[in-house]
């Protein structure tokens, strides 16, 4: 009766170059008592419920048809408008015209990929390179050369010559937690503009400082190279509100010159037509009301305490086995194993099987050959699941190293 | 001071492919007293904005880690049984691994594209073709091979024969209105299952049957084959809120064979990583509210009026020039002019000159060589309006005649 054929189709060929480790995590949920210090995950008692839920009401009865109805492709007028001013400063002249409003920060990602890459288009990226972004592109096949920002004698206008866009992540980098400093930024600024090459600067993290000040954006300094006018550098600028407020809203924004945004908005028609009028206009009534400055603080405050419960853990238990630098902001220690055969995708396996999950290095690079250092989110557990997750994850790492011996 | 260059890397291929009559569009939204039949736009007085802020309110105030927080690729556990349970019949069995959550019907477009597409891969497109659908795959640069369902002598088996997978829009197409009769959906169904390419049932319009029953879906038909098992079939039924309740909650699902949920899953991550939980909780309130059911009578009733109305107007001033069949449910009336010479991209132009925007056949064709057609939308506007737009329109087409003799 079943007249199934045996064959379909083949599904296109990217689909086969997804990892393991990615099936591993989702497997990861379904486990009873682990720890789970994988993810890039804030912590879920910092939502603003109530007043969200408040202006979620009011947005819809208010603005039936901003919130029911087909927006711009663009996004709101109104929140295009709020968050060109939210981010102009005085060397930084921005209007709608250089604002996209996207589902969420990895729908810009995706939109870039659309916009700037065939098959085999090159991009240099910032290395190790945020998961996410990597997902992003696979569909269009691209070809990564890394950018490392760290390294001494970087030369960037190498790296960036016929590259059709450069990524970074300059605030707290997901994986590595690295602040990139001012002299950097300048430099690779130089770079996009004497190379013509787009210069990608995501930065989902710029609101979770912990000790020092923000450094300038990459997008204020390309400014500063055409004083006077509406931005139309080199630069795209993209932000989220899933950290500042909450990830389900799937809010972010690109902020480009307008022919890059007209060209990402095309992309957009053909990717989800519009973002949701509800959470759009969400965002534009939280921002009204202040309500990321509200509660910025105590999300400092906390994210701080348990990096530092984390990274006290850490030296108690794996000084041994890895090496980190304290991270100045965001969600993430990046510790590097100091036996370099140790292989993180297989402490990935023992750790899930002690009670704990943290991050192989390996899904953050392109050609998956980076094994030797784990990420460790800070921010979604408890300072006693903290400390309790180093314990095991320290017990992993010595079971594998007796193994060897 | 200026130091951009002159050079930025190019821009990928495909936007370069896309049309002027978008932009054409998107000017409208711009011209004051402009009477838009143009857009697939329901009546904005339809949406049930009462009920959904305070289920908005409620959602999230009740659930803030599912509204808030990130979910599951997927799409939340809940509202995917919710719609298993809902599309499940005698004969059609299915479960959550048959339901994906999509940002929009959009998405779910892009998705598939995503999943099936190389550069050239082959598309069955039912002809002529939703204008959405042609611009979510235009990235991935594939080539069409027109399914021509009115044809007679329509030999499925040939034409689907290669293809990574046909589209069709059985119930109502977009543009042309049209129902597909039930011998067409079953040789639509036995080709797949006989070729093994991947059926596409795109059904945003299943909910707005103006006259007869509905008619039997692919899907089901599908299941027919394989009774008594979950459903793992060539079939990929597609739906959305837009029509039903609003289009604004960007909430819409693929239901097809698990394997293919998972493959269009690893499209979503990269895509834009889990939607919204704030719109998938408002469309699992809304469900089990039984909202749609409670609207859907007056939603159909206005609906039809408005279709008879459209239809005497056009019979009263435009039955010289064009011919037409009254359609039985959705959006839309395509219209086809009398005389093959008649342009309808320029008609377009003269309507807008008139006061008046319609749709021309030229976008719903991947070639762009269907000129002869418009498709004119009577949900949106209010009987005066359609009734003075129907003149206008007919105005603008007794210029264009009477220029040429």
């Amino acid at each position: 009766m079943d007249s199934h054929p045996k064959t379909r189709p083949a599904f296109a060929r990217w689909l086969g170059t997804t990892n393991d480790v990615t099936r591993t995590f989702l497997a990861a949920g379904r486990i009873r008592g682990l720890i789970n210090m994988a993810g890039g995950l804030p912590a879920p008692e910092t939502y603003p419920a109530l007043a969200v839920a408040e202006i979620a009401r009011r947005a819809i009865e208010d603005h039936p048809g901003d919130t029911l109805g087909y927006g711009p492709i663009e996004g709101l007028p109104e929140l295009r408008d709020a968050l060109a001013q939210r981010f102009s400063t005085g060397g930084l002249n921005l209007t709608r015209a250089n604002v996209l409003v996207t589902t969420s920060g990895m729908q810009g990602l995706d939109l870039i990929g659309k916009v700037l890459l065939e098959e085999g288009g090159v991009i240099a990226g910032q290395f190790p390179t945020y998961l996410g972004a990597l997902d992003a592109w696979r569909p269009r096949l691209p070809k990564f050369r890394n950018l490392m920002l760290d390294q001494p004698g970087l030369d960037p206008v190498a790296v960036l010559t016929g590259a059709q866009f450069a990524y970074t992540v300059p605030n707290f980098s997901n994986p590595t937690g690295r602040l990139v400093d001012t002299a950097t930024r300048e430099s690779l600024v130089d770079a996009a503009h004497r190379t013509g090459t787009w210069l990608v600067e995501d930065d989902p993290y710029g609101g979770l400082h912990y000790d020092g000040a923000p450094l300038p954006r990459l997008i204020e300094l390309s400014a500063r190279k055409s004083p006077g006018t509406p931005y139309g550098g080199a630069v795209l600028y993209m932000g989220t509100l899933s950290k500042e407020i909450a990830p389900g809203l799937r809010i972010g924004w690109v902020i480009a010159a307008p022919e890059m945004i007209e060209a990402l908005t095309l992309a957009k028609q053909g990717s989800d037509m519009c973002t949701s009028g509800v959470t759009q206009r969400i965002a534009l009534g939280a921002l009204e009301a202040g309500l990321i400055e509200q509660i910025q603080p105590s999300i400092v405050d906390l994210y701080r305490s348990r990096r530092d419960v984390l990274c006290a853990a850490m030296t108690e238990h794996l000084a041994g086995a890895f090496q980190w630098e304290v991270p100045s902001g965001g969600m993430f220690v990046w510790a590097v194993a100091r036996d370099a055969s140790l292989d993180t995708d297989v402490l990935l396996k023992r750790g899930m099987e002690a009670g704990v999950c943290v991050t192989p290095s390996s899904v953050f690079d392109a050609a998956g050959q980076n094994r030797r250092a784990i990420r460790v989110n800070f921010t979604r557990n408890e300072p006693e699941k903290l400390r309790e997750g180093v314990k095991r994850l320290a017990a992993a790492v010595h079971a594998m190293q007796a193994n060897r011996n």
